[in-house]
C-alpha cells in the first residue's frame, strides 16, 4: 500500500493529533481524545450540533467543527461508526444547556449507535434529538425516501441548520429545518475507480477499465447500475435526469448545487462536470445559486463524484451565505 | 483513461466555463476567454497581481483570483506556459493605473514567456515588474537558489504579497516583499505515484511499488533521489532535516508551514504528515504559526505531498492572517 502513514493502529490518533495541532484556533479534543470540539464554544443558549462518523472520509466531519457548522465530532475508527458511548460523550461535552441536535447520516451502524446514544443521553436528562439524514436516490426507490442512505447532499443540512443554530434557534426549530432541507435534497454519485483501504492496503471494490458505476455508496455499497465510461456531457445528462425527476425539480425553481469529489477525481474534472450541470439546469429553466464544488466527503483516493441539489425554500439562500469559520468548508 | 471529461480539445474551455459559471461572484473572463479576472476589480490605486500558468494543477492559479490574492490569471494549455501575448492581455486587463506585478514560478517556459510579456508591456508604457519565484531545494544546490524551480512554497508569496497589495503598497514595495518572502522560503516534495495526463491518457512517470521520490517537480522533473517507502515519521524526518538545514532555520524561529497534497494523497495522510512536521519543529524549538494543509498545487491525480516553511519576518504573520476571499484558499 503506497500511503504515507505510520502503523495502522495509530492512524486515527496521528490524524487527530495533527489536525488539532494545525487548527487549535478552531478545535481541541475534549477529555476524550476521539471527541473533537470547538476550542471556543459558544456561551449558553446555542443548541449544539454533533455528529459521530467513521473516519477515512476527510475532511468530513472533523473539518466542519467550528462556527456556523458543527460543535463536536465523535471520530470513529476507519469506515466504522463510533460506539454509542463515544457519541454520548460528544453530546455531553458540547451541550451548553440549550439542547443538542445529533445528526445521523443514514447507514446501519450510525443509526443504531446514534439512536442508542440519544436514548442514553435522554435517560441522563439531556435535551437531545436525532435528525436522520438521507439523500442518495440510488439506494431506495422514490416513495421509500426514508430507506435511503446519507450521501453528500447532507452537506446542505450541516451548513443551513448550522447557520440557524448560530442564530439561536430552538432545538425543535432546528430539527424541523433539518427535515425540510433533507426533504428538498437529492443526490446521485458515480464511482470511477476504487480507493485503497488504509487498514487492508487493498482496493475497496473493482470496476472494469471502461465502466463507471452510478449510485455506489461511500464504502462500495450497491446502487443503480454500471454504465460505459462516456463523455462528461453524457454521464451528467443521465445523472441529472434521474435527480431532477426524483423530487421532482421544476422550471423556475432555484436550487443549491453541490458537486463533490470523492478523492482522486481532479478539480479540473469537477469544473467540467459543473459546467454540464449548469448547462442542464439552464436548459430546464432552473436557477443555480452559488454552487459548492470540491472534495468534502471522500473515500480515500477513490475516483468519482456526486451531484446534489437542494430546492431553495424560505431562508435557505440566506443560511447558505451565512458566515462560517471552519478549516474545510468554503466557497 | 478513466476521467470524466469531454473531448481533449475542449477541456480547458469546459473547465474555465464551469469555473466562471460557479464563481461569478468572484471572477469573470476578460475579453479573452483564457484570462480569468476579478468580477469586481478594485478601483484605481491598487497594484494588480497577475500570473500565467499552464493548467492541470488546479486549484492554482484560477482558484486564487479574488480579494487578497490575484487580480488575474492567464490560463495556458494543460501543463504548458501560456504564450506571452496571453500574459500581456492579462497584464493590460488588470492594470488599474498603479502598476502590475507579474508572478513567475521559475520553470523554463514560464520564465521566457513571462519576461517577454513584461518587455512588451513596458514597451506599451505600462508599469510592470516581474517577480521570479523559486523554492524547491531539490532542483539546485544551496548557493544556487536562483536556479531552483518554483514549487508549493510560492503560495506564501501569493498570500502575503496579495494581502499587502490590497492595502495599497507600491509596486516597488511589493516586489521587494515578494523577494523577501521567497528568500525565507524552502520546499521539498515527495512523489508517491504518478498522475494521468488528460491529453495522452498515460501515467506521467513511473515508480516502483516500494519507492517514493524526493524532490520530483510537478511534471516529473528530476529531484534528489528515490528512497524506500517508509513510515510517515521516517519520511518526514528525512525531508525536514533537508529543509531545515537549507536556509537554515534555527531554534526560536517562527515559521509559516504549508503541507500541500499533489492530488490523490488523502487529507488523512496530510494530517498525519503535519503531525510529524509539528513534532519535528517542536523538538527543534521552532514555532509553527497557523499551518496551511490541503490540495492547492496538484498534478492531476498524482500521489505525493510537499512541505514548505517560511521564516516569519516583520509583518508576515499579519499578512498571513489578512482577509482573503477567493474560492480555493482557506485555513
Amino acid at each position: 500500500m503506497k500511503k504515507i502513514l505510520n502503523h495502522p493502529d495509530s492512524i486515527v490518533k496521528d490524524m487527530i493529533d495533527g489536525y488539532v495541532a494545525a487548527y487549535s484556533d478552531y478545535v481541541k479534543t475534549s477529555s476524550n481524545p476521539r471527541v473533537v470540539i470547538r476550542s471556543n464554544p459558544k456561551a449558553k443558549g446555542k443548541v449544539a450540533m454533533v455528529i459521530g462518523n467513521g473516519c477515512g472520509h476527510e475532511p468530513i466531519a472533523m473539518g466542519w467543527v467550528g462556527q456556523g457548522m458543527l460543535d463536536a465530532n465523535a471520530v470513529g475508527d476507519i469506515f466504522a461508526a463510533p460506539p454509542s458511548d463515544l457519541i454520548l460523550e460528544a453530546i455531553r461535552e458540547s451541550d451548553r444547556g440549550a439542547g443538542v441536535l445529533l445528526l445521523i447520516s443514514r447507514h446501519a451502524g450510525d443509526v443504531i449507535n446514534g439512536e442508542m446514544a440519544v436514548e442514553l443521553a435522554q435517560m441522563e436528562g439531556l435535551n437531545v434529538e436525532a435528525l436522520l439524514m438521507y439523500d442518495d436516490i440510488s439506494s431506495a426507490p422514490k416513495g421509500k425516501e426514508e430507506d435511503r442512505r446519507g450521501a453528500a447532499g447532507t452537506t446542505f443540512i450541516y451548513k443551513l441548520v448550522g447557520a440557524r443554530a448560530e442564530e439561536g434557534a430552538s432545538l425543535a426549530e432546528l430539527k424541523a429545518l433539518g427535515e425540510k432541507v433533507r426533504d428538498n435534497t437529492r443526490t446521485l454519485g458515480a464511482a470511477v475507480a476504487p480507493g485503497i483501504s488504509p487498514l487492508t492496503g487493498k482496493a475497496m471494490f473493482s470496476l472494469p477499465e471502461d465502466e463507471i458505476y452510478l449510485g455506489m455508496g461511500v464504502h462500495g455499497e450497491p446502487g443503480l447500475k454500471s454504465i460505459k465510461l462516456d463523455t462528461a456531457q453524457a454521464v451528467v445528462a443521465e445523472m441529472m435526469e434521474a435527480i431532477l425527476d426524483d423530487l421532482p425539480y421544476h422550471a423556475e425553481d432555484e436550487v443549491l448545487v453541490f458537486v463533490n469529489g470523492m478523492g482522486s477525481t481532479t478539480l479540473m474534472e469537477l469544473f467540467v462536470i459543473y459546467n454540464e450541470v449548469a448547462t442542464t439546469l439552464k436548459a430546464k429553466g432552473i436557477k443555480a445559486y452559488k454552487p459548492l464544488i470540491g472534495e468534502y466527503i471522500t473515500t480515500q483516493e477513490m475516483a468519482g463524484f456526486s451531484i446534489s441539489l437542494c430546492l431553495c425554500q424560505n431562508e435557505f439562500k440566506r443560511l447558505w451565505d451565512a458566515p462560517v469559520s471552519v478549516p474545510f468548508f468554503h466557497r
